[in-house]
């Protein structure tokens, strides 16, 4: 069995992975570090666990914990994993970061972006982006770090990316207009989280400022291999869980001065998603639905192409902690560890 | 008095006209018409006006009712009016159209879109368009037929209204994303409106397909004096009430090269927005949202400029069964008969 | 005008204070008291308040403010106004307390069940509990000091009182199960009322231990001339507005061994409540629900006698922000200064 | 492999059946029956089973389907099994239903509240009343007929069984308010269960009248072997799933005249539960949550001891589509076929 030791396992993606990983047949998590509830039983924070994890909460001292695993989750706060990591933690261990440490690989748009000094900057190439879908075959058992990508980044690169791979639609008309449920905003007690704030309401927040922009126009730069400069703007929705992103951007023309057809785009996409078991393109003129996808590793992704506009109209949804978060961690630990990579996430979404 | 009748009392738009004109001091409703609880007592079918409204549903018979009343509000499905609208009709009463029916100025437009066929085209050219704070000086007591403005189209035109007309965004690049409570989906038994199927969920639905993109267009055709294509693109969000857009848009750089500034933006919109009472032009870095509008007849708006792309976000919220519906139907008769424009409509958001 | 100081307005009580009040033709607000929010703009707190309201949030200097305003309205937590409270104070200004300080006549119950010790005993027995509907006679220009019931509180016992004071039910067997919606629970920053945390789930908290079940026995034993017994239990409900009591008793037997008709229930509660505006009695078979009071200042009331069990189900539903807060501290503001009933407080319920 | 027939796999139980079957390793679905879907894909009902159930759906012949597979759930309108079933097919196949055909053992009980004649009664007393916990050891491969308890009763029975099979309360003081989900309204298209009726409001229902409260009565019966007459009283919660009871009895004094202890109450949970995988007790003073069960099997009890008025406030939670229907259903599957009797059925709940 892999020993597991999760860093933040009192957050609502530490308590998704807490979930997934119950139902993981070749691993097991010995360390539930919570700063917050040391001591404290795991199931009295969550009751959800009651009679399933009897552990108790533990202090997040990173390198004894790297001593006792064979692979650290952090689902922590931007700046604590770089905060500590050494080169001594690393040959210990292998660690999966669900913050944004590692994610980007410019210092200086990391630092700028989210205003902190990187305290560990001489990781950050080593750290391979845990996008498992594109970037597979860099995550082996000689990877020791993976960056987890962000909730909103994923969903909005794995909409867009064959056609931006494959250069069919011009980057630099691209907007992505997404939408999440209020457990992305974390369990942190704030008033624009509570419930009388959220529900019944919807609003955009973090407009041309938000932190995943960066990520977003990085990743898909190395996709079409150009500078991507795109507007983001999340809204927060009031629901729980479900990240849906709405992605515009004008097609280009063929040579004969047509746009591309239905089928034409179609084959793209199932050239790059046929044979993923987690992304699933949807059957022509269905639109993706955060529910459908609810509690699994699922991105939903479909498309409408605008003959007026000459644009095309991506549309992707997955499960913020699950695909966004926790279970795309897990896919990663499972490639790490050359297990089967859907091992643990064969789950089903909920309806309704 | 002026005597109001409705016809379609018992959807949610005419349930919310019931709601607003209990408060109206100069108009009362005579004619509760609802072809679906006809003796009916209309609190039984919405129990909030039980001991606030005695009248029974009747039938909607428009020639009689054109002769008992001083307006009518048809808040009824696409066709309806048309199919009945006759010039004696006209001669008695003024009317107020919910639906679609007279709002398109080209029938052609209006067949294709809305797939039926024009039973009475020749009333269009006189139907004013009753977006109240941009036709209000049309709307008078010569005027025979107001065609109210749909939902998302009065948030999507109001909040880029003042910028199209001063020509400052390339409107070919006008991307409206719009998400909608859904009391807009009316009060039909369809299995995609239960509660489960929307709780919990979010979804784009007639992409590149909605008909309020002709209605948005053309007026906004008007306000640019161009002709106007955009990608207008719903989502069903969970809650109640609201509507809320985001809309994208290049900005036009000045002769020296630069983006309009902050300042420059923000007095186009005060210019034309500053005297209006309905409309609150937000404060610098204020995103609108949808609950600080609930139950009244503002309109919301604020922006923000994105030096990275040199594209503007502007966002609108207002409440699509006051302002998206029953309370600029008010506005437009209150305006027909001469009366304070904002009688009846005095209403204070209800928050939370 | 009667000129008004609130102090706690930026709560969610207080919130609704000055959203009732901006309707309110006979008095107007001149202290907005919030120290969480000094020099604030009341409406960079409540946004709906926006081009509405103009002031600044204020200091809670009690002894000032009472020498500036006619009324104070105190939306604070327990043991404020009692630690503040004196006699100069009273001399200078009426006061409607909205916390529980001078609820309960038995200063010893007081202090079991919240736990801190009463700072000015002595204004007790001078307050009234201005539960319009039963003490109205008692709330005149002459009374000082109002203590305003709470929300379940003033739902519990509307629903039961004519029953009671009729000595129709035998009290020793009452229980009354509630649920809430969340804005009782207030607007501070606690993980249980976040949006993840309340949306999707319900629960029963304080069973057996609630503070406002002392407030209701007392009332109901006035009411019964009895000591007064009973189980309370209240639910949190994900939504944001109302409260819903459903209440059990066994209906006294008459002297033949029946048990009394559903007329002869129904003219008690006529005798007590036709006249009344805000409380109505619901036709036959008609359960009260939450949305069809929303916004409003009503209680709805039902009641259903079970011939099997010999028990009667009385249900009553209310706005705990309205009718359970700041719609019945107006309405006792009116009759202290003997003003109209119902003025400010003509509120239509919004349905959706 | 058990080969499985579902009959109604398009309701919201039916779909549920669907999600939990996809994970049992030792039976498999090979008809999905759907009268109103004939011939469409499954997944394009159920978006969530796209690229995971392949099938179409089919007709409701029972006496073919009897003969392709080894078990049928029924998950069908009350009448529907009874008016098909024969000894042919229950020599065929094993059939567990989720309708109240067999629930009832008196046929007159069950014609009065259901208002219908029942077809079959003559298969009424073979049937075993499948609340797994408690009747075990009837559910076997010998058994032909399960029953498949209600939702509302599987939790109302389990919360109050240990207690009433011990005596330790009076059974004719016990009252059960309930609260459940939408779900549990099924997926007919129907204006009360419409998002803009459900959201933001609680109402009871079917007070005094409910289909459940015989039910529960009957199975109360048998563990107290005496007569129960309760009072059920449901009410509609605004979210999708979960089932939360609160339920009332006056404790039987000891011999002593006190009230039985904390711990001895618990000891007698323990001694029913402690065992059961499915049953969760909680620990002292945690109230059961909906939530913390959500998508799982568990049903979660809690009760607090009132000294004051001598009442035990007992409460559960489940979720009504697992262990109020499918989850149940597979459970007795599992029963009948001697598997381990949480085959796919690990559910871990899933939070927010």
């Amino acid at each position: 069995m892999i020993k597991i030791g999760i860093i933040g396992a009192t957050g609502y993606a530490g308590g998704e992975l807490v979930r997934i990983l119950a139902g993981h047949r070749e691993a097991e998590i010995v360390w539930y570090g919570s700063r917050s509830y040391i001591d404290q039983k795991y199931h009295q924070v969550y009751r959800n666990m009651f009679e399933i994890v009897e552990d108790v909460c533990r202090d997040d001292n990173l390198a004894e914990l790297a001593k006792q695993v064979d692979v650290i989750f952090t689902a922590t706060p931007q700046g604590f994993l770089a905060g500590l990591l050494t080169e001594e933690i690393l040959k210990d261990v292998k660690i999966v970061d669900l913050s944004a440490d590692y994610r980007i690989k410019d210092v200086e748009v990391y630092e700028k972006w989210y205003g902190i000094e990187h305290k560990s900057p001489q990781f950050i190439q080593e750290a391979v982006y845990g996008l498992c879908e594109i970037n597979r075959n860099q995550i082996t058992n000689q990877t020791r770090l993976v960056a987890n990508p962000g909730c909103y980044t994923t969903c909005s690169i794995l909409t867009a990316y064959p056609l931006v791979k494959e250069g069919l639609i011009d980057v630099d008309t691209l907007i992505v207009d997404a939408k999440s449920g209020t457990s992305g905003a974390g369990r942190g007690a704030k008033v624009p989280n509570l419930f009388c704030e959220v529900n019944e309401n919807i609003k955009a927040y973090g407009v041309a400022s938000h932190r995943h922009t960066p990520e977003i126009e990085e990743q898909l730069g190395y996709a079409g291999n150009c500078r991507v400069t795109i507007n983001f703007t999340p809204h927060l929705v009031p629901m729980n869980r479900g990240i849906l992103v709405t992605e515009y951007a004008s097609l280009k023309r063929k040579s004969d001065g047509t746009l591309p057809s239905y089928e034409e785009i179609r084959e793209v996409y199932d050239n790059y998603y046929k044979q993923e078991k987690f992304i699933r393109v949807l059957e022509r003129d269905c639109c993706p639905e955060t529910k459908w996808v609810e509690g699994s590793n699922y991105v939903d992704v479909g498309f409408v192409i605008d003959d007026r506009t000459g644009r095309i109209i991506m549309m992707g949804a997955l499960d913020n902690l699950v695909k966004g978060a926790a279970g795309q961690a897990v896919q990663n630990m499972n490639l790490l560890f050359g297990l089967k990579e859907s091992e643990g996430l064969e789950l089903v979404p909920c309806f309704p």
